[in-house]
């Protein structure tokens, strides 16, 4: 990774309210690590504020004032306009941008960096790969850069993280090589890393559970209770499982019980905007589109998206019937459905069609049977 | 099970909240089944109110107005006071009753039911063993009545049943040619079951999540967010597991994917008394007991109990430190810790603890690799 030196470069390659709040904690890593360059570059697209380049009020205030007020970054932490400048020497290149922005940034920094670097995509979302289906980001970056790409999802709402309340994460990162590292300038006391090599399923879980979220807000709008989100949530759950297994063989089931499964699942069902405007859209009988104006400020809501892009896949392969919640999401979005036929989708799940009645198991492991039975 | 004649007789022994809640499903299947008789009894512990009997009240207006005020039992579900009378000629005993009587109940009934009767135990909750320890609520009635007993436990609040909410439950049945009886009583449109085969873990789950319901109350007091909740839901899931694993060897990691596991347990840690109870207690700083004198009419809150059984039962192994979560809990309640502490206790967990800082695979299922790390 570092060449001659034994010190690691790293940029941080966009400055939201995520990419802010994971600044603080790459800084304060780096300055503390032997094996880290203590300056870190974190690349911010100027904005004016107020009369003044958002990089100068950072780099003298060291407060991202725009997209997280009220937390001062480490010092160490360089904010720099220009991404080829922000990103030339890093031998880590930490990407935390909305995912439209990737490719154009690929091009960018393309032939623009050290042939050695390294990736760690904090980015969710899926991208649309031609001919249509999903492509991951991650594999975009691999794709475009030519270097490796790891991936970090978890239970992280970002003013929380950036509040130093306690939490943990989960990067995927399938060289063992680079899996130190990226644990290393990401970890602290209060931000615990389990690395785990299944790459493609983390990001995966990142994305599908806002689809999820969608069908909590519903069950929240119409004024179901405790017991019928926690099916929901569940259900949901077995169908990213059944995705990723369809979609992404050599996958590992494991990898749900981390932080970017089933944590970060219930964390965006209980919190999170896709829970909330989907709970508005049924309440208020408005379009997604319509809220995302209003309460978004115009911005796009993951989980319809991710729907419209799932449901493109499971439409090819034939499979709607075997993802009832995704596809029930996906048509409510649309006004294909109505919310109150959310639940009525969900009712004869292939989840609670089990042969004999019994599900049986298939595997054993230690003293613990594993057993998977999908719907 | 059913004699010379293919109608199977049911008998709810208990009539309190989750009683009733049940009553109202299995008296409508019970009805609407050839396979069943259509009058269901229901032992009601026999109280006066307002100078009439509860179950004169019950037989008369076919509502349990102490325990499940508002909502209306079918009118083939006859309570019976006698407890003997209630049970001698079913085929189907469903025990649903506080954990404590359990074994003066089946004292009672020893030798005046039908020898090829059947149980079904909704019983949240262990029982101590001779010589400390845990022992399983349907191991007793097996034990004590001589008669197989499956369980039911599930994201079950009772009141969101009885409105007729949506929602999932699990059968652990290791006797198939029972499964289907079973089934077929409990599940309606909005009451979906699942069954496996797996018995004990799923009673454990039951048990278990209030001890982890009392830590993620910790977090609300101490006014951590999201994040943190989910954290402590993720690392209570794994050392449920993880006691599973140690104390029942040939259980099966599927099953916490089922209602009585990760959805329970959301439930379980959102809603519920164990988790409001434990937030008041970081609070007001007041004892278990007083709050449980004062919030809970002098009942006893199910999680600290659980917690001091299954302490004892990983102090015996020595495996205190494999469970840093439920031993927290265990010592805050006590007064050993202060419920400040909780964080620092799970900050590095066996969890986050991983050769080479990157978990591997372990085996293989089906398209899915199946991984299994436990801390």
């Amino acid at each position: 990774m570092a060449e001659k030196q034994i010190k690691n470069r790293v940029c941080i390659v966009g400055s939201g309210n995520w990419g802010s709040a994971i600044a603080k904690i790459v800084g304060k890593n780096a300055a503390r690590l032997p094996n880290f360059e203590d300056r870190v570059t974190m690349w911010v697209y100027e904005e004016m504020i107020d009369g003044k380049k958002l990089t100068e009020i950072i780099n003298e205030t060291h407060e991202n004032v725009k997209y997280l007020p009220g937390h001062k970054l480490p010092p160490n932490v360089v904010a720099v306009p220009d991404i080829v400048e922000a990103a030339k020497d890093a031998d880590l290149l930490i990407f935390v941008v909305p995912h439209q922005f990737v490719r154009t940034i690929c091009s960018t920094l393309l032939g623009k960096i050290k042939p050695t670097a390294a990736a760690l995509s904090l980015i969710k979302g899926f991208d649309i790969a031609e001919g249509g289906g999903i492509d991951l980001i991650s594999h975009i970056i691999t794709r475009c850069l030519k270097i490796p790409c790891a991936v970090l999802m978890g239970a992280n709402i970002a003013s929380e993280v950036a509040e130093e309340k306690f939490c943990e994460t989960t990067i995927g990162c399938r060289d063992v090589m680079l899996a130190p590292m990226m644990r290393d300038i990401i970890q602290t006391e209060y931000f615990r890393v389990v690395v785990v090599d299944d790459e493609d399923a983390v990001e995966i879980c990142g994305a599908l559970k806002n689809i999820v979220a969608v069908g909590a807000g519903f069950v929240d709008g119409l004024g179901f209770g405790d017991n019928t989100k926690a099916a929901v949530i569940r259900l949901g759950l077995m169908e990213m499982i059944k995705f990723v297994d369809v979609f992404y063989p050599g996958s590992k089931l494991s990898t749900f019980f981390e932080s970017c499964g089933v944590a970060d699942l219930i964390t965006t069902c209980y919190g999170g905007r896709n829970r909330r405007v989907a709970e508005a859209f049924v309440k208020t009988g408005r379009s997604i589109k319509e809220l995302e104006d209003e309460m978004l400020n115009g911005q796009k809501l993951q989980g319809p998206i991710t729907a419209e892009e799932v449901n493109h896949m499971l439409a090819n392969k034939n499979m709607e019937n075997k993802f009832p919640l995704f596809t029930a999401v996906f048509r409510i979005c649309r006004g294909e459905l109505k919310p109150g036929d959310f639940i009525d989708c969900i009712r004869s799940h292939p989840e609670h069609i089990t042969l004999n009645r019994v599900k049986t198991p298939l595997i054993v492991c230690k003293t613990l049977l594993i057993e998977l039975k999908l719907p």
